[in-house]
Formats: structure tokens, sequence, C-alpha cells
């Protein structure tokens, strides 16, 4: 099989040396702009020949093209990537988020076959210094087929999932993005929110300095997620709004009965609350 | 030195250890309501003697009391500490807001030497079984003296600080309690909420098992928190209201300007706050 990834930082420069590792292509070829991290990845073995942009790439060769690019790059490529594929290849994305990416798709001409994809995994860090083969093991792959999508296409990007590693569960868009609207982008907000309300100062002011200089392991793991990439995300809240919109108010709901019950020092319903969450979260499996 | 600690759980248990395992003191005695408790910690060599109440313990020939139960049980102890304690005694407590304890703290008998401590180490287990000795090192350990303390007081709470290897920051009450809410108290709501958030569904409802069986890892760190015990909590924040209601106010604030950015799609109001959140997370030291 020949694979051509768009893209090869954390993400895409991963599935370039799981699939390489895998053996499950015999080609693989990587586009990225700059000159370094193609460099990089063909001295890493990831890809056998790189190009900088979509055009100078074989992409008419590629049985299954993948684009690992930013969600809102990835929108705007779609359409070249369509124009210039062969017939019968699969296209499949690594976006965070899939309703936009699956609409855009819809449009791509009709012989080609698209896959909505989505590795639920992830670092801080990014670019291709930081992609190891391994970082989709056991992780869950999102895979969401298009009406349009056959089952020999879905069948192939089946198989991609399998050669790195992870497990494929095949989600509707609409679905996926309301569900990593919770357990991602909110925890994400809520993360940077705390950051800078600690900078920031409660409403009444003073020594915040002193907050920050005493915190521990609890507020380090709390607001991990801020140290994302700001491209990265604003990419995914600008294309996954409405779902965002629609957890943050129900978070501001959450966060308000707490601080009700705590003014009117109702030590039962605080209670009830606070316990409720223990046990969701005691009960999670990671 | 004779250290009588009350309280053998997670903390008080792990000062036992490690104050045994430094040689600061050559006699522990501790007390602890469960007979398992107290033959755990003898069986571990964390005391010598063991006594279920205050009244049967010999805290009339201790040189320092230490008391590391719940902040309220610890509030109510107070007195009865301050009738049994020999003239000269230090109190220290281990409690995780210092201003009611320190202004109950003032009560005590004119002869007694009382000194609010809080140890910023912690973990989501508790009870003796927790316990280790190495818990407090390198850990801050917060001072804050009373204005009736004797400089010889605090030295010998120093002293008992740097034995179990933590590092002391001397702080005032209020100063201290402000600075735990927001980088403590305040990221455990903001964590409870987001659990709940995501199980009881956003406004519009729909199929919140599927976000949950998603959650990977930045949704287990941004909940970690979620988890402490709620008894422990309970105390923490009714023993710290006015500061933790204030943090929560500030923090609702920082969420609906994130809200409104993303609401209005403006991306470089969004990108700003976000950067921001960003800078700080990444330059803080943990």
């Amino acid at each position: 099989m020949h694979a051509a990834i768009i893209g090869l930082g954390l993400m895409g420069g991963s599935l370039a040396l799981a699939l390489r590792r895998s053996g499950w292509a015999n080609r693989i070829t990587g586009v990225a702009r700059r000159p370094e991290t193609l460099a990089a990845a063909r001295a890493a073995g990831a890809i056998d020949r790189g190009a900088a942009d979509l055009a100078s790439a074989p992409l008419d060769e590629a049985d299954v093209i993948v684009l690992a690019t930013p969600v809102r790059t990835l929108l705007r490529q779609l359409p070249e990537v369509g124009r210039l594929a062969r017939p019968g290849a699969v296209i499949l994305d690594l976006g965070s988020t899939k309703a936009a990416i699956c609409a855009e798709m819809e449009r791509l001409p009709e012989g080609l076959q698209p896959v909505g994809g989505h590795p639920m995994c992830g670092k801080e860090t990014g670019g291709f210094a930081a992609a190891e083969a391994g970082l989709f093991n056991g992780m869950t792959f999102v895979l969401c087929p298009l009406p349009r999508t056959s089952a020999a296409a879905l069948a192939t990007a089946r198989s991609v999932v399998e050669a790195v590693g992870a497990h494929v569960r095949v989600l509707d868009p609409v679905g996926h993005d309301r569900a990593v609207a919770a357990i991602s982008h909110l925890p994400y907000l809520a993360a940077a929110s705390l950051v800078n309300t600690v900078t920031w100062g409660s409403t009444t002011g003073g020594d915040d300095s002193l907050a920050l200089s005493l915190a521990a392991s609890g507020f380090r793991d709390t607001t991990r997620l801020a140290a994302s990439d700001v491209d990265m995300m604003l990419d995914i809240l600008l294309t996954n709004r409405s779902a965002v919109l629609e957890w943050l108010e129900a978070y501001a709901g959450q966060l308000a009965s707490l601080a009700a019950l705590l003014r009117n020092g109702d030590e039962a319903g605080l209670r009830d609350r606070l316990a409720a969450a223990r046990e969701t979260r005691r009960g999670m499996k990671f």
C-alpha cells in the first residue's frame, strides 16, 4: 500500500512511524512545508519521499491519503486533495472535530472514498520531534464513515487503525463532536480559565503570585491542558462552536449550583453533588 | 522530644512515620478512635503508645501536640487539647484551612504555644494504610504563628517541618486561605463540576455515556481532584467559604468571557486569553 500523509507533526509523524513499523505500507509519502521536517522524517525512516506541497506530491499514486494538518488547514486542503487523488483512493483525516470535516468531505469528487478519523490521543508537545510509533497504541481511534463511503473503504480505514495499534470506534460526526466537546474541549477551557483566574486575581484583588507560588500537584494536573497548542485548540473550538458553547453553559450552571449551596451553607446538598462527582470519577477506567 | 499526634490518617500517620525515621522524637504517642488504626501504627513503628481518645492519652507529657484530624473535628478538639496540655507545649495542626483554626487557637490557655500548620501535599487515598514517611519530602509546609507564639515555639515547629523533609513557608492565616482557595479548593470544585456536567448532560440532553466512554488522559487529569475525600473537602470548603466563593465568582467570569468570545467568533480575543493561560501554565514550576 502507498500512504500519503499530509502534515508531519505529532499526529501525522506518529502515524507515518507506526505504519512503517507495522509494515502496513510499503511506500509512505510525506507532505510538510518545512524542509527540516521532511529531512527529520526521512532520517527517522518515517517516509520514503517528501514533498513541500500538495501539488508536488505524488497524490495520484496513493491508495490512502491521510490529512494530518490542523482542522482549518485541513478544511482548506480537502478540495485540492480531491482534485489530485486518483479515483478509488481512501481519504482519511486525523482532525479533532468531525462534523465540519465530514461535511467538506461530502463535497469531494464522486470516485473518492472519504472517511473521517480522530485518534483519541495527544500530548502538549507537538511537531515531528514529538512523534512516536507507539502514540496510538491501545487508544481509541474514531472513524466517521460518510453515507457514500463503501464498505471496502471503511475496511481499509479500519486496517490503518489496527496497524497502528488503536481500536476502532465508529461514530456519527455530530455525536462525536458533542462528546469530545464534553470530555476534551470543555476541560481545556476549564483549565485555561483556572490559570487566568489565578493569574488575574479574584474580584477583591490581592497577592496572586502567592497563590501561584503555592500551587502543587492538584493545580498542576487540573490545569495541564491549558498548556495545549493554542492554534490547534482555536481550530477545534471554532469548528465545534455550538457543542462547546452548550457544554460551557451546562458547566457554568453546575458551578453556580455549587456556589449557591456553599453560600447557603447547605452541607447536605453540597455533599450530594460532591459525592456524586467522586463516585463517577472513581468509577471511570482510563 | 515527645510528640503526640491526634489523628493517624494519611497526614498524621505520615508525620508519625517521618518523625520516627528522622529521630526527631524519641517518644511518639498516637490518638485514633479505631483500634485497627492504632494497631497498624504500632506495627509500623510509627507510634510507641496509642490512645483511643484525648482524655486517655498522656497529652500532659507531650512537648509537641499535633492535631491531624479533619478541620472541623480539629476545631472541636482544640479546647479539650488546651485543657490537657502541659504549660509551654507547642500545639501544631495540619489542617488545610488556617483562619478558623488560628482564631480557635487564639482562645487556648495562655501558657500554651499554638502554631497553625499546613503541609502542601496529599493524595486521593486516605487512612494510615496510605501513610508514608516520605510524604512531606521536598514539599512546602506553611506555618502560621499567632501574635502570641514565642520565637522558641516557632523554632520548634520549624524543626518538626525540617525533620520531615519539608521546607517552611511562614504566612498569615487569611493570606494562606485566600491562596489555597485559588490553587486547591477552586480546582477541586472545577473538577467536580466537570464530572457532574458530563454525567448529567448539557442543556440539550443527549447520550453522555458516550462522552464518558471516550474520556482520555486530558479528562482524567483535569478531573483527578474530583475523587478527593468528600468529608475532608466539606470541612475545607465550609471553613474557607468566603475566599472560595470569591474565586468561584472570578472563575465564572473568566468562563463567561471565553464563552462570549467564542459565541462572537472573536478569534483574536480568544487567542489572547488562551495564549496568556498557556504562557502562565508553561512558566510554572512544579
